[in-house]
């Protein structure tokens, strides 16, 4: 037998959350964005991106953490690596700056786990796809989504400016036009898990 | 850093391709086939079935083999469990019946690899998901996609009434229409993977 790997997932009820100060978007436009990705890559060369997939259970159905701005975009908790950075540690340095109170004492105890999906942007544009297309030999951004496996308990801080929500996987499926591509998909990336779902 | 799996692609030219004699579909209509599914439930329970990702690389980009029948219908090579069957030694059954020559000396060697995506049909009807639906305790059936690591060269038999045909990721992405939802999700599901082209 090929065995599953294993997620636990413990009661979106056994987490703390409290707020601190907002994290701005840099960009306050897609067009800023793309534009503000050509000047670091003309510095750096391609952008390595880093997501965290947080897993929650709820009436015995996995959930995904995902940040919300405002009152529709949606997305991983995650960011852009430091040049050269490791992507583990890159991830958690992520993690820790949208999710984690200042303290260093709460810090939560991130396991980066497995990764489930690498998306590539071949150009200045929104448009990603899950492998780099033929033709394209210099991408201009690698995104690479992980599970992060959660302790039993945590305390997240989530800006003020953002709302943390746990959607389930049958809202997230076949649901391009409020989630994009990357988050629709992610219930087929997850599908060859197996969820184990604890009730404490 | 986490590493990712690593799947060799050889050139479709590096295969030789024969017929045999032609495989029917159990069932000349959908209709057929769910009623079909409902009368083996009650005998069996439960169906398990297991389809084989076969990879060739064409251009430096990885392509899926896929069975044709007619002129529209894709399908992967696999099918149905006979009761407690291994779900690996399965596979090569149905690897075997459906791609191999009939002598025992022209087997490929089937090489099961991961596991990249399980999906759920939770009733006698045609939707599947990638998860078992909330407040379903009795599925219908759960079909398991496995990565089939090929050797650089193989003789595949083909039954003269389907087309085994090397379909580029880029034509699967995002083609739910013409590949299905199970088809068209698999260059998400390939993304994980270090697709090692060998040109030989």
């Amino acid at each position: 037998m090929v065995t599953s790997p294993v997620v636990n997932t413990y009661p979106l009820s056994s987490y703390t959350f409290g707020t601190k100060e907002p994290k701005m978007e840099k960009d306050t436009s897609v067009a800023d964005r793309l534009a503000r990705m050509k000047v670091n890559y003309m510095k750096e060369g391609m952008r390595t991106s880093v997501e965290g997939i947080l897993l929650v259970q709820e009436h015995n159905h996995p959930h995904i953490l995902l940040l919300q701005i405002g009152n529709t975009f949606c997305k991983l908790p995650g960011g852009r690596l430091k040049p050269g950075e490791n992507e583990v540690e890159g991830l958690k340095r992520k993690l820790s700056s949208k999710l984690a109170a200042n303290s260093p004492s709460l810090q939560p105890d991130w396991q980066i786990g497995e990764c489930v999906a690498i998306w590539w942007r071949p150009n200045f544009e929104t448009i990603m796809y899950p492998y780099c297309p033929p033709h394209i030999t210099k991408p201009k951004e690698c995104k690479k989504l992980f599970i992060v496996h959660l302790s039993e308990r945590e305390y997240f801080a989530v800006p003020k400016n953002l709302k943390l929500l746990a959607v389930p996987l049958f809202e997230l499926y076949d649901n391009v036009q409020r989630y994009g591509p990357v988050i629709s998909t992610i219930p087929q990336q997850l599908s060859r898990f197996q969820f184990n779902m604890i009730h404490s």
